[in-house]
C-alpha cells in the first residue's frame, strides 16, 4: 500500500515550526499526539543517509509535555513508573516506562526533573495526561497537571554538537547524555538536553514559548549552512537499526516493560508507590515469555509494516513483526518484533508472513549498530 | 496548504474494513483514535452530493469503544458526564459530554447502555480510556474497563433505511433515533443503532468481531447496488452545514459543554456524582461568555481550516473559526466558530482572518439545514 493523502484539520494540530517545515519541502507526515509529525523530506533513504553524515533539525513538537507541579509531584511521578526515581538529579532526563496497575505500558516518555516539585513528562503517542489527571482526581493528590506551551525541536546527527555550539555556545558540548542545561536564546532561557530519537547523537531543545519557534529554527539553519543542515524527522530505517522502540508500533498496553526489553529501566522492588508494582514484581519472578528482538528479514526490500506480520517456526506462530524497513547500510530488511522465548535466541531461523509472501528471517539479540 | 502524504505504520491502526476501503479507491484519510479514518473517496464535493442523495457505508471503526462493566459501572458513568443518566433505558444511546473536574471537555461520545452494569462509550478523538482507568484506580471502583474488539460501521444517507432493511430485515425501520436493537447477521447478534455523524439519517452497526467486518461490508454492497451504495466517510461540508461538532476541532479541554452549545445535554443539578459538577454549577449561574455559532463567510471557496482563524469586529478579536468549507448547496463558505457574547446574536457582521486574507462573515444562531 503506497502512502495515501492526509486530510488536514485543526484537530491534527500544527506546531510552532509547521510553516518552516512546509517551506523545507516536507513530503509526508504522520500524526502523533494529535499533532503533525514530519516523516519524510527527500525520501526515507536520502533522509537516512543525510542523518548519518550531517545534521538535521526535527520538528518534534508532538512530543508534548505533561507538566506536574506541586507538593505531591515526586510521589505522583513514582506512581507512574517502575523506574526508581529517588536518586534522580535536577539536571537529569530519565527514560521512564509508564504502566497501569497490570504492568501494561501506557507510554514510554522521557521525564525531566525541573525542580524537586516540578517535572516535565515528554510523551510518546498516547494521552498520558488523561491517565495522570484521573489518578490525581481519584487520589486527591496536591499537584497541578497540564500540557504547557512547550514544543521540542531536535538537532540530530554527527555534526549536532558543532551546530548547537554555534547557536548556544560551547557549553552545549559539556552536556552529558540524558542531562540538560538551561541556556539562553534571544534572552530567553531554554532547556537543552542531550537526547533524541536517533542513534546519531544530538540534542532536544524544549521551546517553551510558541513565538520562539521560527527564530530558533532560522538561527539553526543560518548557522549550519556549511554543515549541510537540513530539515528531517525520526527516520524509520535508522530507528529500527538502532533499536529505538516506538509506542503504538512495537509496544502497546498489552505489553509489560519486561517484554519490551526495558527491564533495565525497572527497579520495581524499590519503586515503592508505582501502581503497577504488584503486577511487575510477579513478572520479575519468572521473566517474560516473549520479548522484543531485532530481526533480519531476507529478500528484496519490504514496505513499511502497516500491520502485524506473523512470525512462524515449523508452522507454529512464535511471534510477530511490528516495524520493518530496508536498510541500505546493512543490505537487508531490518525489523523489530515480539518473539516467544522458544525462538528468541540469537541466530534462530524463522519465517515472516509479509504482504509480499513468506520470507526467511533471523532473530538477533542485538540491534544493528 | 494542499494535502500532504500520510506515512503508514502499525501505530496508525488499520480497521476490519481497511482492505475494502482501499479497494473502494479511498483518496485521503485522517487519523482518529490512533486509527485510519477514511475522509475522501471521489472528492469532498462529490462525496457530499452522493451522501445527500443516496447511501454510503462508512468505516468508522475509529469510534473505539470503552467498555465499562461491573457493580460500579452506572456510578462511574455518571461521574464522567453532567448528563443525568438515571432514566436511561436499556436500548438507548445518549450523546454525553464528558468533562474533567473543571468542567473542561475531555470527549463527546455516544454512551450505549447494554445492561444495568454494562456500557459502551463510543468515543471521539482522545484516549478517554486513560481518564477512566485513572479514576477507577484512584477511587478503587469495582469495574472492568477496556477497549473491546468493536468496530462501528455506519450506513448513512436518505436510502439508509432501504439498504439496512435488505440486510437486517424490516425491523430496522422501527429503531427510533438514538435507540438500538440487537439484530442477527450471519448467526451473530450485532448492536444496530439509529445514529451517525451526518444529518442524512442512518445507522451505526457495532461490529464486535473483527472477522465479521468484510462479510458485512460485502453484504451491504451486494444488497445496495441498485441504490447506488458507495464507500464514504464523515463529510466536512455536510457536518459543518448540520452543526455536528468535532472534538479537537470545534472544542477542546479548554471549553465547557455550555460554551459548545451542549447545555441541553447537561442536567448538572441532578447529575450527582459528576466530577465536573461543582465547576459546571458555577458556569450555569451566569452562562458562558462565548459560545459555538454557525457562520457564513463571504467570498470564494476557502480551504479547510487547519488552524484557528481569528474573528474580528471593529478591530477587536471577538472569536475564532475552527472549521470551514465551501457549501455547494448554500453557495457560501459554511463555518463553525467560538464567538463572544457581544457578537453572537444572529445576523451580526464580523470579519474572519483566513489564509486568503480578511473576509466578511455573518454570525448565525442556527446551522445550515
Amino acid at each position: 500500500m503506497s502512502a495515501p493523502l492526509l486530510s488536514l484539520s485543526r484537530r491534527i494540530r500544527r506546531t510552532p515550526f509547521s510553516g518552516r517545515v512546509m517551506a523545507s519541502g516536507v513530503k509526508a507526515y504522520t500524526v502523533y499526539n494529535h499533532m503533525l509529525l514530519p516523516s519524510v523530506f527527500e525520501s526515507p533513504e536520502e533522509d537516512y543517509r543525510h542523518l548519518k553524515t550531517d545534521v538535521q533539525v526535527w520538528d518534534v513538537a508532538c512530543e508534548r509535555q505533561v507538566e506536574v507541579r506541586g507538593p505531591d509531584a515526586a510521589r505522583l511521578l513514582q506512581m507512574l513508573t517502575p523506574r526508581d526515581l529517588s536518586k534522580m538529579a535536577m539536571d537529569q532526563c530519565y527514560y521512564t516506562p509508564m504502566v497501569d496497575e497490570t504492568g501494561g505500558m501506557l507510554n514510554d516518555p522521557l521525564t525531566l526533573k525541573l525542580a524537586e516539585d516540578r517535572f516535565w513528562v515528554s510523551i510518546a503517542d498516547s494521552d498520558l495526561l488523561f491517565w495522570i489527571k484521573g489518578l490525581v482526581y481519584g487520589l486527591r493528590l496536591e499537584v497541578d497537571v497540564d500540557e504547557p506551551d512547550v514544543s521540542p525541536l531536535a538537532v540530530q546527527g554527527p555534526k549536532a554538537d558543532d551546530l548547537m555550539a554555534r547557536v548556544f555556545g560551547d557549553t552545549v558540548r559539556d552536556i552529558r547524555f540524558f542531562r540538560y542545561a538551561t541556556l539562553p536564546f534571544e534572552g530567553h532561557d531554554l532547556v537543552v538536553a542531550r537526547s533524541g530519537y536517533s542513534k546519531q547523537g544530538g540534542f532536544e531543545i524544549y521551546v517553551d514559548q510558541w513565538d520562539l519557534g521560527e527564530p530558533l529554527w532560522d538561527a539553526l539553519f543560518a548557522a549550519g549552512e556549511d554543515l549541510n543542515v537540513r530539515a528531517g524527522g525520526p527516520n524509520l530505517i535508522e530507528r529500527i537499526e538502532g533499536g529505538l522502540l516506538s509506542y503504538g508500533n512495537d509496544m502497546t498496553r498489552e505489553n509489560t516493560p519486561h517484554e519490551c526489553g526495558l527491564g533495565k529501566f525497572c527497579q520495581t522492588q524499590t519503586a515503592i508507590g508505582c501502581v503497577g508494582r504488584d503486577a511487575l514484581l510477579r513478572v520479575a519472578v519468572e521473566g517474560p515469555v516473549r520479548q522484543i528482538r531485532s530481526l533480519a528479514i531476507d529478500g528484496e526490500a519490504l514496505g513499511p509494516c502497516g500491520d502485524l506480520w506473523s512470525v512462524y517456526a515449523n508452522g507454529k506462530r512464535v511471534g510477530r513483526v511490528t516495524s520493518a524497513a530496508w536498510s541500505p547500510d546493512f543490505e537487508t530488511n531490518v525489523a523489530i518484533g515480539m518473539i516467544r522465548m522458544t525462538h528468541w535466541d540469537d541466530g534462530t531461523k524463522v519465517e515472516v508472513e509479509t504482504p509480499d509472501g513468506m520470507r526467511t528471517a533471523t532473530v538477533r539479540e542485538s540491534f544493528f549498530i
